[in-house]
């Protein structure tokens, strides 16, 4: 008799999870996938690229269909809710149906967006952009035209919403409530992008939270207000970041970590729930620098998570040895703001600080290729380094056309724990139209080298 | 009483070395650079860059002029040419005046091109591209307007110089002996270049192997001839490649390796003379993978060559210990042809079997951004993995704008001996506009994983 694998969640980390058991699994195993939606597999990092008419459709941002998961013997039931999980029961329940019995569980269940409770949210006009319904109702709401857009919140989401509206040619306003928009990046850094924003046009207002929401009679928003001034709006898109949907899994007793993630091993399983696997952006993850766990959904973690479970399941039902285990991260990640690409890993200074490291911070400016060629390009580039381990901590990039992804250097020698004498040393990609002869992120490491020498 | 350090060769590992040296010795110190040229620490790699109009003139490519060394005290003699050394004696002869006696010696005589002994080889018209000078001479002659230029070789310089006379509009025959240009990266990728190449209206002859040269009656080229077929040329352009240039270092009785590289250890002293260093161009370096010698001349290997060699220095000279090594290469390069991009790091598959690996190749086609978005570019890149061990061995990448520095997480993952697997599970930047979800090398190491398995 065949085992069955229930899935609760059918985007990017469950429908991994859900092909990769289908080709391992035996043809009597079942692979049942609970989805409350309407899609599977969308890339919800490309909603800002649909909403600024870059990408044409949502159907583009849908990397496999629910036929196509179905063709391939995946049991995908859509519109179907899990209300609740019983461990010891091994059964899921389900709104508006009988429970759902499983021998081994997945939650996949993804992350919500942050919606705090303030007068007026609810108002009409106030627009999330978690999901593709989410992005379609946007972007019907922008084809009216909207006189003054207000994005709340100046995150990756945020600054991308943004950026779209500007593309779009709509008088937009982005109010954050810290002193600089992309609080993940270094205060200098953080003032390009603030100098970047405004060379678009965009009204920036920084240390400004939002206090509530002005409506019209008719339950429209009319204004965003915070504490000193009241920002006109006929539109509003909330980018207050997202934590982990974890409450069937904290109703059941499972463990949970920053922002409501999933505590699990290294193989995706829960800690203390031997039947059970999470992955994906409802779990919490480990840092690979302070080998503490951190909440970062990102489809990047989701894909790989969801190869580690899968190989984990499959490996325990097939009897064999789980060949995958996730590493964790290092909190890489990439946006832009028009032409201005950023990009941050690792560790900032403060966050190196609170993870009882003694930072030592260098910033530099560089550019993109030899000095002498023709437009060069720029980027300013942070690097954080442990004075007593001289280890690289972290690597953030702001710049030009082709800066952002050299930090792809840094995540890797950030998981070969690698010290910034190393990274000086490593034999990096040379010619003039790439690259001036020492890389951005060396450059970086040799001054903070030698910062460590005069500390 | 002061130590006097005697250099020869004033370019990058040279003039690294005199400026570092001149900030850590002590003022009654002596640093000598003997220069045989006009030149000082110029980016000869930007050479076809002026060639082709991109950069201005030659004084861009001077990172800094003689007198700028001069006013920090380093004693630079341009115009002389040492013509043997005497490490018993430990003098270096000049030519035209008296030998210069020295307490440390380094070389840093940098590499020559390969100028085989061929019937008209030294034919009015035949170029070679290694100095400023020879720079200086070429764009004299392509003044002229030849009729047709015929580069002869197709690495990296022939490649870049075939670039530039395209750039510039000049009919151009590229022949190459080989089966594809730039031997240097695996056949697939060496197609893709040979199509890049004919599609912006190269002449690319490859198998063909020059047999000598054809000069008109007043001494001029005329013809490039192979076995098989004879090519009209009115301008000629070697790039054949380089190697070291060490007939001082050989005529003492110094260790020479790959090419004539003197051989030295991670000091960047020379085996078995201990008041001898030597840096840059002229030296054998250390490959990190095979843990064999090669010969890499590349300013960047100088320029960190430059640094471990005058912390060596300084170091005995100050009775300190020395702060750095030189811990080898990973034989990364990178390079373009118009709007096709080409990069490489590690071992190619027959590299690898000649070193000993049991090598596993896979190769994989992707975009640069996610698929959906406008314009996502194409690479094609491949990865070589060793059977036994897992480990990654070598990574080549040839695509549109944007793909070829993905090379260097490869060439960062190499340095830390990581195995495909490991690759796989690095956590590197992904959003829309920059990668699909899984960055190239990634996609490729996942490929190699699959076909370790398969294997």
């Amino acid at each position: 008799m065949g085992n069955r694998v229930v899935i609760i969640g059918g985007d990017a980390a469950g429908m991994t999870i859900a092909s990769a058991l289908r080709r391992r699994l035996r043809d009597e195993d079942e692979v049942i996938v609970l989805e409350r939606g309407r899609w599977t597999s969308y890339s919800a990092c490309g909603i800002p690229y649909w909403v600024s008419g870059e990408v044409a459709s949502a159907d583009a941002l849908v990397a496999r269909t629910p036929e196509e998961h179905r063709k391939v013997g995946i049991d995908l039931r859509l519109g179907v809710e899990a209300t609740a999980i019983d461990p010891q029961a091994r059964t899921v329940s389900v709104r508006d149906g009988d429970p759902v019995a499983y021998d081994r569980l997945v939650l996949a269940t993804g992350a919500e967006p942050v919606r705090p409770d303030l007068p007026g949210i609810d108002g009409q006009g106030i627009h999330g952009v978690q999901s593709l319904d989410d992005g379609q109702v946007l972007i019907d709401a922008l084809a009216d035209g909207p006189s003054r857009v207000v994005v709340v919140g100046s995150g990756y989401i945020g600054l991308e919403i943004a950026e779209a509206c500007v593309v779009r040619g709509f008088p937009t306003t982005v109010v954050e409530r810290g002193p600089r928009p992309l609080p993940i990046v270094e205060a200098p850094l953080g003032e390009l992008i603030a100098d970047g924003m405004r060379a678009r046009g965009i009204h920036l207002q920084t240390g400004a939270a939002v206090t509530g929401f002005t409506l019209d009679e008719s339950g429209r928003v009319a204004a965003v207000r915070t504490e000193r001034e009241t920002f006109p709006a006929d539109l509003v898109v909330l980018g207050l970041g997202v934590t982990a949907r974890s409450a069937l899994a904290a109703d059941a007793g499972l463990p949970l970590g920053p922002k409501g993630g999933i505590v699990v091993d290294e193989h995706q399983r829960v800690e203390g729930f031997p039947d059970i696997w999470a992955a994906g952006d409802c779990v919490a993850t480990l840092d690979r620098v302070t080998r503490g766990l951190v909440h970062l959904p990102l489809g990047t973690h989701a894909n790989k998570q969801g190869m580690v479970a899968a190989d984990s399941i499959a490996a325990e039902l097939l009897d064999e040895e789980p060949r995958l285990a996730f590493p964790g991260v290092v909190q890489t990640a990439i946006t832009k703001f028009c032409s201005l690409e950023i990009s941050r890993t690792g560790l900032g200074e403060e966050q190196a600080r609170d993870a009882g490291f003694d930072p030592v911070v260098a910033r530099i400016e560089t550019t993109g290729a030899a000095g002498y060629m023709p437009d060069p390009g720029s980027m300013t580039v942070v690097v954080v380094a442990d004075r007593a381990t001289r280890r690289l901590l972290g690597a953030q990039i702001v710049g030009s056309e082709g800066s952002a992804l050299r930090v792809d250097v840094a995540a890797t020698a950030l998981a070969a724990e690698m010290t910034v004498d190393e990274v000086v040393m490593l034999d990096l990609a040379y010619a003039p139209p790439f690259s001036s002869i020492w890389s951005p992120v060396q450059v970086a490491a040799r001054a903070a080298v030698k910062a460590l020498a005069a500390s």
